[in-house]
């Protein structure tokens, strides 16, 4: 007898963006994620702690090919996790770079949201796992990588 | 001084579907995700480890409100994470559930991935951490959560 399947992990997360040079600067520069593969006009790769975001350009993807077509038009969403003792720190390093907060959210049940954009438009929150009453440690368990 | 301030994890992973009932059927049912919150005609969330997967009809959420706007049209992709060791067994759970295979890919440099569709023709993917050199328990470390 075998239990009932279920997937139990997110490993790649995805949004779209026409320019992919643009997203590489503020997705490396801005929220400091490590570029792990980049093909110029087609994706933009990034590890995020044990997995990993892709930015794709969507003119590309939906030509398909060895691996099957997507591509999404309009503004995606994302939310990125950060410890609650970071989050103000958070809104004042996005504004140092330019970046508006669209809106700063405490949720009434606890944890507090900030949104903003990313250079394609794509709506971005930095959250405090406590949103979804997921304890820290669960999310930001030391990692066996180095890196 | 400060340290550079980077993102460390995802939070939430979103896709979008005109049909809700339909993405909850199929992601509770046949990829046996927990439904989390449900607000008909707008989204369908899921606990997914220690992170939530989130199904939005871009109709409602282009409309903002409390939050900002955000919806995409077009095929999206989310990739999830399962272990090497039950690859086989999903692929014959897939299938005993009508899904279409539409790739099944091995990585030249490791890892095997199961590509398909969810019912608003968003690509799925079934891949194994090692495509990106993730080491499993990292990536299915044992959560302090009961669920």
């Amino acid at each position: 007898m075998r239990s009932i399947m279920r997937v139990r992990e997110v490993l790649e997360t995805s949004l779209y963006a026409d320019d992919l040079e643009a997203a590489e600067r503020f997705y490396g520069g801005v929220l400091g994620l490590e570029t792990i593969v980049r093909v110029p006009g087609r994706h933009v790769f990034f590890r995020c702690g044990a997995r990993v975001f892709l930015v794709f350009n969507p003119e590309r993807t939906l030509e398909g090919g060895m691996l099957p077509p997507h591509g999404a038009r309009g503004p995606g969403h994302v939310a990125f996790a950060i410890p609650e003792a970071e989050l103000d720190g958070w809104r004042a390093h996005l504004q140092g770079h330019g970046v508006e907060i669209e809106t700063d959210f405490t949720w009434p049940d606890g944890g507090r949201s900030l949104y903003f954009r990313d250079p394609a438009g794509n709506s971005l929150e930095l959250g405090t796992p406590a949103i979804w009453r997921i304890p820290e440690p669960d999310i930001f368990a030391p990692s066996t990588r180095s890196s």
